[in-house]
């Protein structure tokens, strides 16, 4: 039995010309379900709609998607339900689209993966895989995903649970899956993300949260010589949560204060 | 009836869940084949094998690869085989690989595209769209190929035959499709790929046959200043050979002598 939804049908079969395996013309979002409710769908689905645009790519069956979404996430305690919306199947060869392709739509539902790291004692390094700077796609969860898997595949073998991610420039954007939160003596920042970097929805929700519990937050440009002076990290995807870093570049951080308190105010205000 | 073999089988299809679809972790070739016979194929197995090298992709079916390409070329006047290799189906969410990935190898054939230019009318002009500087992916004919899909419909929106895209630190590197060739009082040079760009079959054997016969080529670093003096501009992919570039950003250049003097030797070793 698929656990696939692909245009509506229960298949696990695209097409090979698809524009989405071509050259990853396509966006993606991996939403947290619980007891069958997709968790910041609203937000996953506003982020779709700015990449679709942001593409050019003319996808308009949100109704359907969101069916499908719930359809997959209903009578399962929890899940991860992945959506994929590409360019669709090319009529012609070539990177331009002819205008006329029709958009796939892949909804596909996932078991919640099992933590890694035992609690208390999560790694992070920093890669040496740099993210090419591109205002043009900075912020989007698009499909050209490669440095992401090269930077997961050093993470991994150096036993690291995350690792930090920088631009060409020298630029701290992330990790490889998630979105960075440092404080310092002067408070809590997180890279700003105008020149690469995914905006995480979990990014979005500590963000706004944030704000309206008066904790202030600066998103800015942060460099690798901002985080010596570092005493918190946490860092945040919809599966992770808020996850406190205990070991940056081999260094211990014992402060898990603002990643506590702003994970309660986030669980208050989503039950 | 199928036009590609995927695995080896006459089918369209493949799994949703290939890393290929799913992040763009596999690479590819297209390759020009005339009378059955596929033009160039040792050098596009070569970079093949770079590619897999760089993003440690354990594919060993060249062989298979081989006789399928051949396969599909036999008895066809003139045509287009493209090859995607992936790293397969993931059998667990995530960036990274766990290791067990079989490839997917995926090889179809294409009718030789109808040329949108009449001869002797082709204008470039300069992309908006940059492309990210990541030497790790420089060169490699990879499945992440977004920033050349919005280069082109915003080529092709212009009214152009090829947009010249220049990195995000300001470098000329190439074309959306092919790569540049520029010559002026000092004689030619092509853009240096250590940043960003794909390193082109026809790029290569237009620098080995130039070598060859004693015409200087420089592979340098080209900043947009340098096509300031260019009397001569010309591109090149497996597909259109050498095109030589007639208007470049509304400016007509006349000279064809580099690129009519390297067609005619390319075309002497390789009739």
């Amino acid at each position: 039995l698929s656990t696939a939804l692909i245009n509506g049908l229960a298949t696990d079969y695209v097409d090979y010309s698809d524009r989405g395996l071509q050259y990853g013309d396509g966006v993606f979002e991996t939403i947290s379900c619980f007891d069958g409710s997709a968790r910041w769908l609203a937000l996953h689905l506003e982020r779709l709609r700015a990449g679709l645009d942001r593409l050019r790519l003319p996808f308009d069956r949100f109704d359907a998607l969101t069916n499908e979404v719930h359809s997959l996430a209903e009578g399962k305690q929890r899940c991860l339900v992945k959506v994929i919306i590409t360019r669709g199947t090319a009529n012609r060869r070539g990177y331009g689209p002819v205008g006329d392709e029709r958009p796939t739509r892949i909804v596909s539902c996932h078991e919640w993966p099992a933590t890694r790291a035992p609690s208390g004692d999560f790694r992070m390094n920093v890669a040496e895989v740099r993210l090419g700077v591109n205002p043009l796609l900075a912020g989007l969860k698009h499909l050209n995903r490669l440095e992401q898997v090269l930077a997961q595949m050093q993470c991994v073998a150096a036993g690291m649970d995350e690792s930090l991610m920088l631009s060409a420039t020298g630029q701290v954007i992330g990790g490889t899956m998630s979105n960075a939160f440092l404080a310092d003596a002067s408070g809590l920042f997180t890279p700003a993300l105008s020149e690469c970097g995914v905006a995480g929805i979990m990014r979005r929700v500590v963000l706004e949260t944030a704000d309206a519990a008066g904790i202030p937050i600066r998103v800015r440009s942060v460099s690798i010589a901002d985080t010596a002076g570092v005493t918190e990290i946490f860092m945040t995807n919809v599966r992770l949560g808020l996850q406190s870093v205990n070991w940056f570049n081999g260094s211990p951080l014992t402060s898990e204060e603002y990643a506590t308190r702003l994970r309660s105010l986030i669980n208050e205000k989503n039950p």
